[in-house]
């Protein structure tokens, strides 16, 4: 029997970095490599590994002669210098599950309704290519594959090209989909501040991002008077201190204000910036404060561009509106955490996954495990052994229930 | 004999951009190619032209058997999408009046008391390889040769690696330096305001350029609690809104104050940024301005880590520091303006020039033609026509009483 321990320390050697992170961004060799050591151990336990035109990778289990799919997993990329759980910690879970059930199946123990799919979903992170959840979004009919497949990164790669360098654009198409679980580390604090072993998801946060262009006038940072600067960057700074200031107008932790991303141009030392292009990040539980924080950020907007002499476009919007997960599965979640002896209490997801792409067209399930402290998107990301052990058994139970069918309509 | 608007015109199109400005950084295939142009033109006009280790260009004419050079030139690199006339307007004009002191030296007329060189000087706008004024920095002892050629840009291609991708790093040495002038466009507007077509460069504004580094702690843009971030990104906001506000301590266009260039890391959309670099540029006529708005620069970099919950660090300070030019100098630019029959002015200048590092180790004359409404570091710089053949006119007078020992000790 695979230890899940030992296959968790050798999956993050692909792209560790020197402090114990990751960097292995969505198409980069570090991805490629990591795949194609995953796509040996699927392969060596019976498993057929596959990929569909948006470079999701799968490995499929038939057990259940013509019957659908249920699938598990999530996504092996991370940010630049990430942490070693996020995405990658879920998708060997799923591995090891689905190997758990193929060995009960070889046993003869157990009638799975299902076949069983394990899957890397490509790009979950965006921090390359945008948006994030890519991969998950052309599943899910959420974005169009052929723009996904010409969009770039900033030096001018697309993601058709970074799927033919990996090896992975393929023509798989997986089909109706029976049910979705996935399992995550919390990136939040909840868990571990109750001392709860599993968090059962039971709605996310809304999204809404902006990307926003200030628009000035390039110049001298030398020679070019005070008086007639108009200047991007100094445009954008006054609108990143009034976005934190959101915050300050809602309850504490009912509104999430960000700005992390931001390229200047020409970013030159002696060059007054003619264009700031920044992603401004909001989330809230509830969509009604995405909607009031929105009309701030207008004004925001307004003032900063005034303030700078600047003008400031917003160039589009990205909303993921919250919603709940299926109480069904939420239940079956329960159940399988009772069963295998540990505590769990229902939570919000602050963050996307991308099972909140999936849980619009299948059954789906969203499990967490505690994060310490909450760190996340960070080299200093960590969980517990036994925490991410707890996790597997409890998944190695949903995805026996889900694969027995118990999120069917009538099971 | 060469005429000097279509010269310019043809030089124009190495890097041109759709808007009729230049995107002709040091050390890519356009600044190549721009040089390979003007190295055509020199050989056909009896130069020798050859390239020293630091990657400057130089064009040789030996009119004065083994007397010492007198030097002309500027800069034919550009900022990204900047003008056609910073830099490249200068070393055209040096090549145009030292063809011109070539033939009437083949016509047997004169007897000049020097040889005569034109330069282009390597990576004066410091756009992809810092610091700015880089290869007339390594000339005049400023900056370490083994050090420029180890510097890298963004994506780590070093100078060393860029000037072999040209084909210019030579082992040719100047030597001795007799007197050195350049002639560049004013970046400003007190010559158009002023109606007067030669400006004579009687100091330079003081430049300071601190080099900044914000540090937080990278996290997550929607799991992480407001509480808990500590957003490099929010702290550079902070800082340069206040780099802005310095100048409002000081009377108006007593201080430049600029932030152009910035990195955040891992600039990432939904990642709270761990890092930002940053560069801050002070300038001012006066030492003792820069040296107050430096205190206050402390002080509001203290007050923007404090607002941000970050670390802010100034790694290192640059400094070109105030200065005269020669009178003497002055003297003669303007007597070449009379003489050409055209209205002068002395000016200061607010930018730096190779000018303000040569004049530290040679005799050196710096002179102005108008920019229309100053516009610079931008595609839309211009000066007009009759500007430009002004000061070429005036040039040619200046290099023929520079290489008749005009400025010699004892003349």
């Amino acid at each position: 029997m695979r230890d899940f321990l030992s296959d968790f320390a050798a999956m993050s050697a692909f792209g560790a970095t020197a402090r114990g992170g990751l960097d292995r961004i969505a198409g980069t060799t570090a991805h490629r490599d990591v795949r194609r050591w995953l796509a040996g151990i699927l392969s060596f336990e019976g498993f057929e590994v596959t990929t569909d035109a948006a470079g999701n990778m799968f490995g499929l289990l038939r057990v259940a002669g013509d019957a659908p799919f249920v699938l598990f997993g999530s996504h092996l990329d991370s940010q630049p210098k990430g942490g070693r759980y996020d995405g990658s910690y879920g998708v060997l879970a799923a591995a090891h599950a689905a190997i758990a059930a193929a060995e009960r199946h070889r046993e003869g123990a157990g009638e799975p309704r299902y076949n069983i799919a394990v899957v890397d979903w490509f790009n979950e992170e965006g921090a390359r290519f945008k948006p994030s959840m890519m991969g998950s979004g052309v599943f899910t009919g959420k974005l169009d594959l052929d723009t996904v497949l010409h969009t770039t990164d900033r030096f001018g790669v697309s993601v058709a090209d970074a799927l033919d360098h990996m090896g992975v654009r393929g023509t798989f198409a997986l089909g109706e989909v029976a049910a979705y679980a996935e399992i995550h580390i919390e990136q939040g604090r909840s868990l571990e501040e109750r001392g709860i072993t599993i968090g059962v998801v039971e709605a996310t946060w809304s999204a809404h991002k902006y990307d926003v262009l200030v628009r000035g006038d390039q110049s001298h940072t030398g020679a070019t008077r005070m008086a007639d600067r108009r200047d991007a960057v100094l445009g954008a700074a006054h609108l990143i201190t009034r976005v934190r200031e959101l915050c300050d107008l809602f309850p504490v932790e009912a509104l999430h204000t960000s700005v992390g991303e931001l390229d200047a141009f020409p970013n030159s030392p002696v060059t007054v910036a003619g264009e700031v292009r920044m992603l401004v990040d909001l989330r809230a539980p509830h969509d009604a404060t995405l909607a009031e924080a929105g009309e701030h950020l207008r004004a925001a907007i307004a003032d900063s561009a005034a303030a700078s002499n600047t003008e400031i476009e917003i160039l589009s919007v990205t909303t993921w509106n919250s919603g709940p997960f299926l109480e069904k599965g939420i239940a079956v979640a329960e159940e399988a955490a009772a069963s295998a002896g540990h505590a769990s209490v229902r939570v919000l997801t602050l963050a996307g996954h991308d099972a909140t792409n999936v849980k619009d067209i299948a059954p789906t399930v969203l499990v967490f495990v505690p994060s310490v402290e909450g760190i996340t998107h960070n080299e200093a990301e960590f969980t517990r052994d036994d925490d991410a052990l707890a996790g597997v058994e409890v998944f190695t139970r949903v995805v026996e229930l889900l694969a027995a069918g118990a999120l069917d309509e009538t099971p």
